[in-house]
């Protein structure tokens, strides 16, 4: 099995809401909310998603919560912002600074606020509205 | 903000487990766990990580769910499957099957056998020891 993956899908509460935070607030291109004429009968799964496309061509999915239960065919489970975080780079510790004051202006929660740590970054934290954690990281 | 990250963070609950999983199980290639020897004072978190790099330059690093939450100041949270998912790429339905297969094998859950789905594609889930979602996915 290779090492390798193309679209990174974010469970989410509420869909509008999410979409509004990235488009919006954080400023990222996307068609919008896609897909709302599609059910799996299979799995009672709706098809209704948004797509945001990162720089190296990977897609971001916003997709309710509900929706990816059914279509993995699991448990609802709850948020929970320990269960992965996405690294973010910037360019210097001032960039590091300013986005997340962006992000922050946006709506987002600053939780860890920006520090050297010893593994040799400098990053803070925020979480979108769904709790998924960004790291912003500045690798001297 | 600009629309991009470099790694993703899987919190795990046992990292030489997890560790195992996508090394041996999945043929994965690692240095292993990492910066064991580093600790921040300033949020008490261990350095203790582990790296597998995607085949696009993005890292995997697999990361204690506890370390996790130190690092971004936030209250340890449960494991959640529905919290994302990510996608990988398959070249024909038998290749998805074969994929699933494998990755049981390893010691995965399959939460959702291989069907097509109304949006165009035919694919599976399955969940590492963490829960963390894969859909492996073909796309005609």
């Amino acid at each position: 099995m290779k090492t390798k993956f193309f679209f990174i899908t974010f469970g989410v509460a509420n869909l509008e809401k999410s979409v509004s935070f990235y488009r919006d607030g954080l400023g990222w291109q996307t068609d919008g909310i896609v897909a709302e004429d599609l059910h799996d009968d299979n799995t009672g799964a709706d098809g209704t998603i948004a797509f945001f496309k990162f720089d190296n061509g990977i897609l971001l999915a916003l997709y309710e919560r509900q929706n990816l239960a059914k279509d993995a065919h699991i448990e609802l489970g709850s948020s929970s912002a320990t269960e992965f975080s996405l690294g973010y780079p910037a360019e210097s510790k001032a960039e590091v600074d300013s986005i997340l004051e962006h992000a922050k202006a946006a709506g987002a929660i600053i939780t860890a606020p920006p520090h050297e740590r010893p593994w040799g970054i400098y990053s803070g934290y925020f979480k979108d509205p769904d709790g998924h954690l960004w790291e912003v990281v500045y690798r001297p």
